[in-house]
């Protein structure tokens, strides 16, 4: 039966609009749908770092810092084993994708349990007529914990040396100079006591093994650990006298444990004999308070200081020695040092959050667990921050947000004895970790002082520091309504600039070394610090001693804890902005600038020199040249920057590689003269002080002292050599960021 | 008006069937739309790899080398630079998207033009009764060329050392043994004479110079280098007595421009002096023809040859000496030489074709220009084949196709002074090619005979090899229907599998040296190859000398172009393999065999110091283990390669990468003992012949002689030290292949 005409035509017509509204879905359907993956939008990344930085509480950064520092945490022991599985279960909690622990077997070094340390005074007939004490008084409430190291100085030779005592002062090379050159006063075959400061510990010990020492004695004169106005712990945060600062006295330049120099201390590594052992200082070692350092240096005789710069506070004449006084003067001091090196184990933990993207690229937030005794400040403001930063990010987890890239969280063992657990971590990946990692970020004590924001970074980082810290809240009283960047900025403005605040270089002295001096990987570490203008004592009084308690903290740096909570906002902000930008935010302009300015220095070094300079020809233009060339190519490279295709995957990731390697291309794999495991051209820490950064080591070390070098023409040739090798680093950096070839 | 209700019910069936048509075709829309980029077909990647290698023809290979081979092009003359000029205008003409000339300013050594080298005897009275020839007869055709550089050993020490001759047969290591430890013959003062061949004759003067030697005399003994039943040049290819054997006597160690070790020899560049140079030996060498050193053979006393292998095939004794027989007893040889060393501008030419998708990832293809006279077979032969490549890649150019990666020409200068030009470019560069190459395929002479192809590269290339080898025919007489893969098996079949054609070790003596050995970046050369099993002599018999002409390839060693043919369509289908396969075509799971085998024979070579192995507890256990792993990781990650989404890019960039970055993970930034260059741990030129490939030299070397060592317990400490970094090393590689961390 045929259907009536009309409902024919209907028929056809409906056929039609059915292709019609078929073509018409088709055509939505295709141009709805994205061609490309949708890179996270920049509303939906900024919203979830609001989120990450108002997960953190200071109140559960003081509750990790309570639970890290009731007991002793030294590397190598059964505390520190069981607080590495307890922050292991934590970060699982926390919601990270992976938690492990990881360990290796390296050199460590202890009191001997049996034969305590001490330096004596010794009579003419050979009887100790004084002992230094081999204790500290344990701090109120803490009385009955046990397993607390005394204080010793890690690594010392063990021996009995004895000898007439020399005052070194801070034993740095100048003051060495000042001592062998101007006063005349050889060191060989004498104990010097040296007070601690300025720089690190193991400098002054391998300047008195070169001056010809025997032993070395350091301590903390109250000029350097004790503030005006200030009470001894517990009433305030000073140092009192009866306590003494522990620290290895390493001079590893690098090398991480001293037995596997370039290589991992697993099982199967080949080990060196102790006695071969890098960097191991040939001489006993020992720390004492001030107290007793003032029965020794009251006594001393020979030559009065040179200057006032050579006196401490001590009620003492800061005479220099050698030897006693008067009736004295047969009186001789004798060290007893007995410490015992030991392979030990220690244990790092390793979480990761893998990134969504890009999960073979790394953002790395590492900072140490082991502690000389309960911790209090070092590092566990740091430990408590990662804490918090690790349970902040696992929140974000767990409401289906991912990063970008992988965050790999690290608690590093065994820094005090010598950044070993960071270092041989580095060891172990050092391929993966070169060629994959965007950034190191640092989590030791995130408090040295309360007064403001100190950061130490590579270039690349200063841009995204400053906008960070603009994003979080400063904790200063008077600055309740401003951000972290404009209290800092008042503070402590850079003394080349003063529209910013200031950023330090990198030296060494924590876990970021390996990362950055020797992988070159961009890093930084950023705390809370005292007033640079006004204090002028070293580091934080009671720094390594059994007074680094909770209540040191609670009671005077931090008691609200909030500039802790604000440095893990900034380290988390970091973190979190390196692991998750589409484009990884490194300004490479800004390593240009500081180029510029570091040749600039270096140059102006060198004019004292000007005489030398033309009768070797000895000329800086290959490096201005090539820090010009650099300059060019960065910015070349931000414009191409602000073209890419974001919607194109594979020429994101060919920037960011670009970005990323830009940190590698200062590394020589030759390395520093005699510093194999320093090998970035631009960075290293000083060769006179540990803790600080030097711009141009290279040349700087091949100029310092060269008035008084032999063959002045040789001397000036390794200048050139050293100028040629930066040079051509900072030409090839600049290569790298061109397009192709 | 209400519509009829059947039409109303029909209204609605229409609307829902609109609907459903819409969703259907939203539907389709958005399945049918890709939702990347479609990757190249592999059908299309396929269909031009045939129209590249048949764009290649044997009579343009044919029409380069007669062009390129009219005149001498030796380093740093004028000739060699008009030809770079000329390859650079021929790229651009090919279509190529750069081409450029970089220049160094390197160390080359030439004979003085006014004061001639030779080799005399000397009688009593001091008297030369007896001169070595300076040149050779000039061959037909070529008598009114000028600029030939005479016989001379490169960087030889200039001096005229005086004194007994002593026959050290080819001066390799076991032949000093034997001398000094067997026969008690001193060579101290003495002028050893050598025979080329078996090992690169650097390393024969390095064994002289430490065996005492005051000169050394290298010559070409009909032995090694005349044929049976061959006619001498021009009417054979065998070697006539009065031509010798040219080359560099360097024992560089990969360090490049002698003088600028590490670092690009540009005008900034610091220079070491001379006398610092990098492996200049100490002693004069010359090289002398065999007529002239039969002369010098036949009076030579003393003790016997040992036995038959220290026998050549002139008619003499070859007592060793030392000194002259009978009356001559108060003769002496008495060197002449005269070489200048001279800092010269030499000139790599560099081309590029520009990725398409991943421009930042390179292939190299490079091949040296400089020859010491007409270059005939080396390195023409590779630089015709090399020229006909680009202009093949041209012409797909020109066709509109792009490799997905960037492919990089280079034609570099100075091989022949110790691969200068090659390895002041990878200094140059190190950065961006050891963070961007995928592989380096070398180009230099592409024939050293013609019976059967033979290829020296990394494991990780094997498959690649054998797969491009079955796509290529046969140039060989019998085998008209078959593959290059079918007649190189039945010519050449592997040692260690029947199943395949043999493959070897790279060592080095060409320019691939720096990729490999130094940046790790995986590498392969192919040439074709005499007959291993009948054909005795060494290398071909006019090598480096002045017979070396285009006449020697056309009449005798490939007159049809076709041998050269196919080796020019392997190197160039490997460099389109490799640069436009979407993964990267490398076997991982082939290097765990090779490690296999490799840690198998270095263990069977320990077993004969069984009791040592026990005392000194020295354990290959370690190592096993890790080459375990390592084949675990391979299988492992070629099981997920297997599971990649081509579709997404940034999940196949990651496992390229992973791909790319595995033959760098056997680089150890610390080098191998004493050859800081040489930082490859599973591979690296034989020390006792660069020339040869050795596996886990670290290992090997530490071993070698161990029975002789003064200190045993020392010795075998450091095979142990040399076992766990092969251990760890290895351990390392296998770590990069893990997905995350």
């Amino acid at each position: 039966m045929a259907r009536p005409r009309h409902l024919r035509g209907l028929g056809m017509c409906v056929a039609a609009a059915l292709l019609a509204s078929f073509l018409a879905g088709f055509i939505m359907g295709w141009f709805i749908k994205p061609f490309k993956e949708k890179t996270t939008s920049a509303r939906y990344h900024q919203s979830m770092q609001w989120k990450l930085l108002s997960e953190m509480k200071a109140e559960n950064i003081r509750s990790f810092l309570r639970s890290f520092t009731k007991l002793p945490h030294l590397a190598g022991t059964e505390q520190n084993l069981l607080l590495a599985k307890k922050i292991q279960t934590q970060w699982k909690k926390f919601g990270l994708d992976s938690s492990n622990l990881v360990y290796y077997d390296v050199l460590l070094s202890y009191p001997n349990e049996t034969n305590a340390n001490y330096v004596s005074v010794v009579d003419q007939h050979g009887v100790e007529i004084f002992k230094t004490s081999y204790l500290e008084p344990p701090p109120d409430g803490y009385d009955n914990v046990t397993n607390i190291v005394p204080p010793y100085n890690a690594f010392s030779a063990h021996g009995m040396p004895e000898g007439e005592l020399v005052y070194v002062n801070y034993a740095r090379t100048e003051d060495f100079f000042k001592l062998e050159r101007k006063m005349r006063i050889n060191c060989t075959g004498k104990i010097v006591i040296a007070r601690y400061g300025k720089i690190f510990r193991g400098n002054k010990v391998k300047n008195a093994m070169l001056a010809g020492a025997t032993g070395i004695i350091l301590y903390s004169d109250p000029a350097d650990y004790f503030a005006p106005e200030v009470q001894p712990y517990p009433k305030g945060w000073n140092l009192p006298g009866t306590v003494a600062q522990r620290g290895n006295v390493l001079n590893l330049n690098g090398a991480g444990d001293p037995l596997t120099p370039g290589y991992p201390a697993k099982e199967y590594t080949f080990r060196l004999n102790v006695e071969e052992g890098v960097g191991i200082p040939s001489i006993p070692v020992h720390p004492i308070g001030y107290n007793d350092a003032e029965i020794l240096l009251s006594h001393l005789g020979g030559t009065a200081p040179p200057d006032e710069s050579w006196k401490g506070t001590l009620n003492v004449s800061y005479n220099i020695g050698p030897g006693f006084i008067g009736s004295d003067y047969s009186r001789k001091v004798r060290m007893h040092v007995n410490n015992i090196n030991k392979i030990t184990r220690i244990y790092n933990v390793i979480g990761t959050i893998r990134g969504s993207i890009e999960p073979d690229r790394y953002v790395i937030l590492g900072g140490h667990r082991d502690s000389w005794v309960f911790g209090g400040i070092d590092p566990t403001t740091g430990t408590a921050v990662l804490q918090e930063i690790a349970q902040s990010f696992g929140k974000l987890i767990s409401g289906g947000w991912r990063p970008r890239r992988t965050i790999i969280f690290a608690s590093w063992d065994a820094e005090e004895f010598g950044l070993l657990g960071s270092t041989e971590w580095a060891e172990e990946n050092a391929k993966m970790l070169q060629e994959r990692s965007i950034a190191y970020i640092n989590s030791d004590s995130s408090i040295e002082g309360n007064y403001t924001l100190r950061v130490d970074c590579t270039p690349l980082l200063y841009q995204l520091v400053y906008k960070v810290a603009r994003e979080i809240s400063s904790p200063d009283d008077g600055f309740e309504s401003r951000s972290l960047y404009e209290s800092w900025l008042e503070k402590d403005p850079s003394p080349e600039n003063k529209d910013y605040p200031r950023i330090n270089k990198l030296g060494s002295g924590s876990d970021f070394e390996a990362y950055f001096q020797r992988l070159g990987i961009a890093s930084g570490r950023a705390r809370y610090t005292k007033n640079r203008k006004t204090d002028k004592y070293s580091s934080y009084p009671v720094y390594h001693t059994i007074y680094e308690t909770f209540e040191l903290v609670e009671n005077f740096y931090d008691p609200t804890f909030k500039k802790q909570l604000s440095v893990a906002q900034l380290r988390g902000a970091l973190v979190y902005e390196l692991a998750d930008s589409t484009i990884i935010p490194f300004n490479i302009q800004d390593y240009g600038k500081a180029l510029r300015n570091y040749a600039a220095s270096i140059f102006n070094l060198s004019k004292k020199h000007d005489q030398q300079l033309r009768s070797y020809g000895v000329s800086f233009d290959s490096l201005f040249s090539a820090v010009k060339n650099f300059s060019e190519a960065a910015s070349d490279f931000h414009r191409r920057l602000t073209e890419v295709d974001l919607n194109n995957p594979i020429a994101v990731r060919i920037m960011n590689d670009q970005l990323m390697l830009l940190e590698r291309a200062f590394i020589d794999p030759l390395g520093l003269p005699g510093r194999q495991f320093y090998r970035h051209i631009i960075f290293a820490p000083s060769s006179h002080n540990k803790y600080a950064g030097e711009s141009f080591p290279g040349i700087y070390d091949a100029m310092f002292d060269i008035e008084n070098r032999a063959d002045p023409r040789l001397a000036w040739t390794e200048v050139k050599k050293h100028i040629s090798i930066a040079a051509f680093t900072i030409q090839a950096a600049a290569g790298t960021l061109k397009d192709v070839l």
